[in-house]
C-alpha cells in the first residue's frame, strides 16, 4: 500500500519536496484494533504546525520518515474491536495513507474515540467538512464567540475556505449582512453564489477600495482564517466593541514569531484599546460541542447550507495540494480533500 | 489665573517644549453652569490621543492653543446650577487650569454629568484615582473580563500604575499569584510593599531569565498597560485559554499604526490562535458601571487596597511629569497627580 511521509522540514511554505509518496508493508489490525481503508482525506492547513522543524507546545510533532498526520474517514475492513465492527464508516486521525490499524478508542486524547459517520445523514466526506472540524468552527466563531446578530456587518478572511465558507453562511442565516474576502475573481464569483452580500478580491489591485466601499460603516464582526496584509487592512474598520474570532493564521504559519517589518503590532494594541475590540482563537479543543454541529446538520438537512467540497483525486497529488493552499495559488473553493478510494 | 496650553503638536512622545504654561481671564459662570477652584489634577496617558497631529476617531482633539485636557477634583465656588452649590466638590474634566466655567450636566457625552465628591468616603483626591476610573478600570480587567480565579496566576505590565497596581491588588484579592512587571528597583520594592508575589524589573538585563523563572507554569490572565517589547516577551507564556485585558498600550501612543521592524503580528496572532487567547480592549466607556467602584469603595474601607498617589507640587510642573510617563523616566508609583491648589 502506499503513504505519503515527511521527506524534509519545510523552511517557510511547505512544498512537494519536503514530501514523499512511498510503499508500505499493509498493516495489521493488533488486539483492540481496527483495520481501515482510507476513503476521503482532509487537508487541514494546520498540519503545517506538526512538520515545523521546531517543536511547537501542544502538537503532534513529525520527524523525517513520518507519515502525515490527518483526518480521514475510512471504512472498517477488519475489526478487533466491538464496537466498530467491519463495513462501519468511522472519521479519525489515520493519516496520509491507503490503510491504517489504529485503536479506536485510545489513540487521541485531544478528540476523543473515533466518530462513526451515518451514511443516510449525509454524504460522508463531510464528516471531515461542514459536519466536521471545520463546521464546529465555523459555528463557534459565528454562533458562539462572534454573537453575530440580525443586521450586524460580518467580515470573513479566507472567505472561500472550509471554514470561511460556512461562517458566512452562518452569518446569512443569522441575519447579517455578510463581506467575503478571498484571492481571485472565480472565488469571489462562488462566494455570491453562496450568498454572500460582497465579496472583496485581496489581489485586485484595489482591493483597499473594495474593502472600503464595502464596509461603509466599518464591521461588527471579523471572522479571521488569514491575518497577514489582510487583516492588516480591516481591522481600522472595526466598530466599537467589535468582535474577532481567529480561526486561523495560514499567512504566518511558516513565518516563526516574528516576520519582516514594519512592526503591526503597534496599530493592533492600539485598536484593540481604542475601539474594545474582543478577540479569541480558536483551536481544536476549544470548538468541541455536539450541539453546534447538531445544528449544522440540521441547516445541512434543511438545504440552508451550499457546502463545497474540493476534491483532489489520488493520493499522489495531495502533497502539490496542500502546498498551495499556503500561496494562495490554489482556485478551489470550500473544504479540501482527497478522494484516496472510491467507497 | 494660569492655565496649561497645547503649544504644538508632539511628534512621538511629548516633550514639555509642546506645552506652555499661560496666563488667561478669570471665567465667569454663564446661565446654568458653575465657577470651579481646581484642587486636583489627573495626568492621564490617554491624553496623548487629543493631542496628535492627526485626528483620531472618537477622541477630544486639541488644537495648538487649546487647553489641555484632563480630569479634574474641584471646589465650587460661584454657581449658576441649584445641584451644584457653592462648597461642594466635583469630579469632572475641567482640564489644566485654576479655575474654570463649566456646564455641570450637559458638557460631557462620554462621562454623563460630573459627579460629586463625598469628603467623608475617603479624601478627594481617591475621585481620580482608586475610585475613579483608573479604579473602575483595573476592577473591570481583573474581576471582569479577566475572570481572576483564586490559585491563577496574574501577570500585570505597568503595575506600578493607576491601574495596574490596582489591578494586582485586586488579584490578589480573588486569590490569585500576581507578577508585577515595573522599571526599576524602587518600583519592583513598591510593587512587593503593596502585596504582590513577585516583581520582574523590565529594565534589569536579566528581565527574560526573571519573566520566565517568575512563570514557571505560563499565565493565566495578562493585564496589559504597556504593549511594546514587554508584551513581545510575556506572550509566549500564555497557558492554553488565557484571558488578556488590554487597559493601555503606552509603549505605542506616539507610533501610530506601525512601528520599526521585525513585525511581531505573526507570533502575536499564532499566540492567539494556538493558546485559544482571549483578548479584550478597555476604553472610557466600557468600564463604567457603579457596582465595581462601589466594590472598590468597599475595600478601600476595609483598608484591603493600598492605594498610592504620585503628587506633582503646582500647575507649572505638569507638562514635564506627563511626559516621563512616556518613557519610563520617572520613578513614581501609583496615580499621578497634580495638587494644583490646596482645599
Amino acid at each position: 500500500m502506499k503513504q505519503v511521509v515527511l521527506q524534509s522540514f519545510p523552511q517557510g511554505n511547505p512544498a512537494p519536496e519536503n514530501f514523499a509518496l512511498v510503499d508500505a508493508p499493509m498493516p495489521q489490525a493488533g488486539p483492540g484494533e481496527i483495520l481501515v481503508k482510507t476513503l476521503w482525506l482532509s487537508l487541514d492547513p494546520l498540519i503545517r504546525f506538526s512538520i515545523d522543524e521546531k517543536r511547537l507546545t501542544g502538537v503532534v510533532h513529525l520527524q523525517p520518515g513520518d507519515v502525515l498526520y490527518g483526518g480521514t474517514v475510512s471504512e472498517v475492513i477488519a475489526s478487533n474491536h466491538a464496537d466498530y465492527p467491519g463495513g462501519c464508516l468511522v472519521e479519525g486521525r489515520t493519516g496520509w495513507r491507503e490503510y491504517a490499524a489504529v485503536d479506536p478508542v485510545g489513540g487521541d486524547r485531544v478528540r476523543g474515540p473515533m466518530r462513526k459517520v451515518d451514511p443516510a445523514l449525509a454524504p460522508i466526506s463531510t464528516a471531515l467538512g461542514v459536519l466536521g472540524m471545520p463546521g464546529q468552527t465555523a459555528h463557534a466563531a459565528a454562533v458562539g464567540m462572534g454573537r453575530v446578530q440580525a443586521g450586524e456587518t460580518v467580515v470573513i478572511s479566507g472567505a472561500a475556505g472550509a471554514v470561511g465558507s460556512m461562517a458566512g453562511q452562518i452569518s446569512k442565516i443569522l441575519g447579517a449582512r455578510v463581506v467575503g474576502i478571498a484571492g481571485g475573481a472565480a472565488k469571489c464569483a462562488t462566494l455570491l453564489d453562496i450568498g454572500f452580500d460582497v465579496a472583496v478580491d485581496y489581489k485586485a489591485p484595489d482591493f483597499k477600495a473594495q474593502l472600503s466601499a464595502a464596509l461603509p460603516e466599518g464591521f461588527d464582526v471579523y471572522i479571521d482564517n488569514v491575518s497577514g496584509d489582510v487583516t492588516v487592512a480591516v481591522l481600522p474598520f472595526a466598530k466599537f466593541r467589535a468582535r474577532m474570532p481567529v480561526a486561523g493564521f495560514i499567512a504566518h504559519y511558516g513565518v516563526g514569531m516574528e516576520g519582516p517589518g514594519p512592526d503591526h503590532m503597534p496599530g493592533f494594541m492600539r485598536i484593540i484599546n481604542s475601539r474594545s475590540l474582543e478577540i479569541r482563537g480558536f483551536s481544536g479543543p476549544v470548538v468541541a460541542g455536539e450541539a453546534g454541529l447538531a445544528e449544522m446538520a440540521q441547516w445541512v438537512r434543511e438545504g440552508k447550507l451550499d457546502y463545497r467540497e474540493a476534491v483532489v483525486e489520488g493520493l499522489e497529488n495531495a502533497a502539490a495540494a496542500f502546498c498551495e493552499t499556503f500561496t494562495g495559488g490554489n482556485s478551489r473553493v470550500g473544504k479540501l480533500l482527497v478522494r484516496v478510494a472510491a467507497a
